[in-house]
């Protein structure tokens, strides 16, 4: 250990201002404020969150999930600084996820109550951490969860310049009569499904491999340019294709819940990771869940490519990466954002309901190894 | 954009394996399985966690806290590669994220209920994962909670080699009338506190910085013999002393928590910035909360250094970053993790109830400004 005589070492020298931190969460609390609930105690629990869930549920069941926006972060950064869209970029990466996090735990039927966020980052500024918080609000808002805490880590020398992370963490609560689990899901039952507005929060390490675009850390004010350029065969640039919130199907599916069997997400993994999922038996998510009870039948999916269109996008980031379609449909959601199961005496009303719907496909009795998906050719 | 024909881009070319991911959440469900509850449905909810609270409270209040194990990961990361202990490192990791939460929940008077982890890196191997999520699952078992699900975010391109983040979400349950809130402290309370073990998961950029360990990446291996050289003076090595894993204050204050008025977890910002907080009127923590209701009262703390050990570690950093004495107890815990208020009739009980509680102040009338911590003399 060195002992010769130095000036005192302070935190702020070694990289954490508590006083600056101090100022952020002051303007954190002026953009959270509209994202409360008559729940929230906001008078107290300063170490933590408090929300009175109360006695207004008969046999209430708690349904919580976590993700992070990942390297679509990326390239908000990338168009950080150049931009006048630096702070819209990071609030849309708000939206990405909360609305991440309430279609997972929809797809159990709940309605979510509360949502935190912890934003990790070396030297992220102070005005894109206010967005980011400003965007999760937002969406809080509109699906009407209260923002009910958070954590900024700054951790100096473990990002890369500019480099973070988003993490989301929601809580719903559903009755338990009303949770949706699939195991009612039979052969014959139909698939629909409602339309992505681009990637959302998944594959994009591949696209940006794809596109050569946020790969390089040297060619940072060309891929600026690219992404701004306006690309015909899109009809927008890349930046507005490729960072649009994630779209939450909450309220187009809520009004129909009670005709769902069984709603699978696509998300990390596509089609065949995550369809499978909501089938009785089927394979639990990553880390979520552990296993199904089920019936005993095997079932599968039959999913008809043809049914929906595949936004322009896809077929871009394909072509632009010589990517294989059956990798494109392990990775992304190829345009449908969510799958749904209903019965086919159900259908007229589903599509009633919930105009945007697709028929897609449908379940079927898979004679050998069940709970994947099959393609319609 | 470039039309050149080459060789066709896949996901795991990309940097993102997903039949890795697969096997990798194979252990996780291993190590995990232990941490479970009876409320949790293990059979449905593939893409969410699901938690049956029913109907046994009678005015349940959820209490919800986020947080991360932050440049404490760099020191384990340190001694990674080069010892028998790698694992072990990151499993006190796991412990270090339940208890920091737990305990910060725990200020309210709520039991854990479950915990969600994320894992953010972009090149931690499999068995640092899964020891991280072992030490998750282990410290859940200690303390009664389910370990509900989580999250791997594989980011390549987002963090230095060898970086990586381990978030925590918990979320406890109190009833309505038990909930400890600080709302009662008057003038005279006394303050205990109980020890820590070290300085937990808060000052890590500062003592790195003073100790010069984890600093400059070209002086790993030299950092890593400095972390396992016996110190006489610790009277064990540095990684020892520095990574012991963050304490839970549960078991020891549950039977008295009848009788204790308010709690301050001693995290990020040391003393004077968590002793107030728990007055009534006090500042709230960084992000969460929103202000107290309060009876009017300006109160504050005053507390007495000489009143309780200061573990050998502190003046070892102190001395080494030559830093000030008021900086080091803005920053670290000093050997006191959680202070709380109890009134002067229940202090017998108290010292009965809790034998390891010291005196180390008490609650005064603030003339000036109130809500800040005062130091005897």
């Amino acid at each position: 250990m060195a002992d010769k005589p130095r000036d005192p070492l302070t935190y702020r020298a070694a990289g954490v201002d508590l006083e600056a931190r101090q100022r952020v969460v002051q303007r954190y609390r002026e953009v959270a404020k509209r994202a409360g609930r008559p729940e929230v105690l906001g008078g107290i629990g300063p170490f933590a969150g408090l929300f009175a869930l109360g006695a207004k549920y008969h046999d209430p069941v708690l349904v919580a999930t976590t993700d992070t926006v990942g390297t679509k972060g990326k390239l908000a950064a990338l168009l950080g600084p150049s931009t006048g869209l630096r702070t819209g970029r990071y609030e849309g990466l708000g939206h990405d996820i909360v609305n991440h996090c309430v279609n997972d735990a929809f797809t159990t039927g709940a309605e979510p109550l509360f949502f935190m966020d912890t934003i990790v980052s070396a030297d992220l500024a102070d005005d894109a951490k206010v967005a980011l918080v400003k965007g999760v609000a937002d969406a809080c808002v509109a699906v009407g969860a209260a923002l009910l805490g958070g954590e900024t880590a700054d951790m100096p020398g473990v990002y890369v310049p500019g480099g973070f992370d988003l993490i989301g963490f929601v809580v719903g609560v559903v009755e338990r009569q009303a949770v949706i689990d699939g195991s009612r899901i039979a052969a014959g039952d139909l698939l629909f499904g409602l339309p992505s507005n681009g990637l959302h929060t998944n594959g994009y390490s591949l696209a940006r491999q794809a596109l050569g675009i946020g790969v390089d850390a040297g060619s940072a004010e060309a891929d600026r340019r690219r992404l701004e350029r306006f690309e015909p065969e899109l009809g927008e640039t890349l930046a507005e294709a490729l960072l649009r919130p994630h779209r939450c199907y909450l309220p187009e599916l809520q009004p129909a819940l009670g005709l769902i069997k069984g709603m699978a997400h696509i998300t990390g993994g596509g089609f065949e990771e995550n369809v499978p999922r909501m089938l009785p038996e089927g394979p639990t998510t990553l880390r979520q869940g552990s296993g199904q009870a089920g019936s005993g039948q095997r079932l599968g999916a039959r999913l008809d490519k043809r049914a929906w269109p595949v936004p322009p996008i896809f077929p871009f980031i394909r072509r632009a990466g010589s990517i294989a379609d059956a990798e494109m449909y392990r990775v992304f959601n190829m345009g449908l954002g969510m799958v749904f199961a209903v019965a086919p005496s159900d259908a007229d009303r589903v599509r009633a309901l919930v105009p945007e719907a697709i028929e897609v496909g449908g379940v079927v009795s898979a004679r050998g190894r069940g709970q994947r998906v099959e393609w319609a050719t």
